[in-house]
């Protein structure tokens, strides 16, 4: 087991986000940069100048800080592909599958690998960037064993059993709801609104996704935000509360596979609105630190 | 009941098609007009002069031709709105709430309502078009009572008891599957291909479609046309058939509700896809005639 540096440069670069804290060995952070370019959205050849122009401040003011980064900064279309280590998969395993790469102004960064799986008809799925997060969480708690769901555009529900991340399944909640908002007839009748998870809208989803049948059921609940727009049935400020319900609501029925606790991972607005949808449907979901991928990415150098 | 006229001017005026045929009593068609602008593509005060210049010609051929029409130009956003019938309705209701419009080149034109549900627990539905084709499937069968499905953006699930529609529900499935195709991070991986319905990819659809276990499983498989291509598990050119056959797959074990028979009224090309998606799962699903429109417009000129 390595020695944890003083400090850590801890870096979240997802597909479109960047997000860096300069962090102590106890994953509290000092400094903070939020916004910037996501991993994806640079060109091959980008992504060093980019973290060293971002970093170099830090780094003169902690020559010994340790750069970690997680998130699809490691996919292959991102800096340096760093590949799934496959489930069961603990801190030892993906500390293993990290790659370094020597940054002439950063010295060495260490890039965290995805983690993959393969459910019990064969059909593969992967994360990356999550599995540092639950890392983190399961630091946090000192526990070896639970369920974890990372809400988002493609939200990830994940087992772990004596540290392991045993398997998991990603949900595609997130962008079906924007893609139906921004591109489909249901947005049309939408108006803006302050999301409101205590709202009329948001409960009536998650009822409308207690009461589905069939799993094509979910089709004609969607198609509701229409019809309900249509009658007056639901103002058009919560039609896409409704949605929110419905698909989130749909997500944590499945994703649980009726178990009634989870640890949530996530902003806390976002973590907030599931923990509610959660207490509607009769499961705990409770909320992780939000520092996760610090801490898991601490939990990945002292492993290594 | 109404003399049914030596000949009928059908037209099937959708959100944004527009369909026409000059037909006989017995809705052989005699001449058509495809493509043209669709109900709610022209502004107020351009569908009666759309309407004239296209038919103009049939009407001078043949004065007592009735001119009815059916489908989103009698919405609120169409034409002259036909508010909805409820249900149960059936060719009496419905020919009663179609609405006449006196057009100075054209002398009456019929509009036909919709029809509206209720499920169980007081959600509204609503169908306009469809109803008139539904009539035309029972008109061409002689039968009073069955199941019928009419594929499309927006897909019916509608039962019929004695003659009249009794209930239906409206699955999502075209537009979702077009939103996702062309809006979400799934088209990415997508190369275009000749729709097959006889393809590795629908069948493997399908098959996700009848594993589905929990209503919300629907959107880890809808994620899996993304896994399925990063791990080259399917090829990029069958993405899209294991979309379309996950969702209508999906729609169909819902919508049938257990039943093994059912009528699909629809383009040939699709009711060829939704008859072997039926075939593989266990329902048959037998295709109406293509000229249902026409059909059921007879039957409520009839009715009149």
């Amino acid at each position: 087991m390595a020695k944890v540096p003083s400090h850590i440069i801890s870096v979240d670069w997802g597909t479109s986000s960047f997000r860096a804290n300069l962090a102590d060995a106890s994953g509290a952070s000092l400094a903070e940069i939020r916004g910037g370019q996501g991993a994806l959205n640079l060109r091959p050849g980008e992504h060093e100048p980019y973290l060293a122009a971002h970093l170099a401040e830090w780094r003169v003011a902690h020559p010994d800080a340790q750069v970690v980064a997680s998130g699809m900064v490691g996919a292959r279309q991102g800096w340096v592909e760093a590949p799934y280590a496959p489930c069961p998969a603990g801190v030892g395993e993906i500390a293993a599958a990290m790659k370094i790469v020597v940054s002439p102004t950063l010295g060495e960064v260490r890039i965290a690998p995805g983690v993959s799986t393969l459910d019990a008809r064969g059909a593969p799925d992967v994360m990356r960037g999550e599995e540092t997060q639950i890392l983190g969480a399961l630091a946090a708690s000192g526990a070896g064993d639970g369920l974890f769901v990372l809400p988002g555009t493609h939200s990830k529900w994940a087992r772990v059993r004596s540290g392991r991340i045993v398997g998991f399944e990603t949900y595609m909640t997130g962008e079906v709801f924007a893609v139906l908002k921004d591109h489909s007839v249901l947005g049309r009748m939408m108006t803006p609104s302050a999301p409101e998870t205590t709202s009329a809208g948001f409960a009536l989803g998650l009822d409308a996704a207690a009461a589905l049948d069939r799993p094509g059921d979910l089709l004609h609940a969607i198609f509701m935000a229409r019809t309900f727009g249509l009658f007056e049935r639901v103002a058009p400020e919560q039609l896409s509360e409704y949605l929110s319900g419905l698909l989130i609501g749909a997500e944590i029925l499945a994703g649980a596979k009726g178990a009634r606790e989870a640890t949530v991972i996530g902003g806390a607005a976002l973590a907030e609105r599931y923990r509610r949808a959660g207490a509607h449907l009769g499961a705990t979901l409770t909320p992780a630190p939000e520092n996760c991928a610090t801490l898991g990415q601490i939990a990945l150098i002292a492993a290594t």
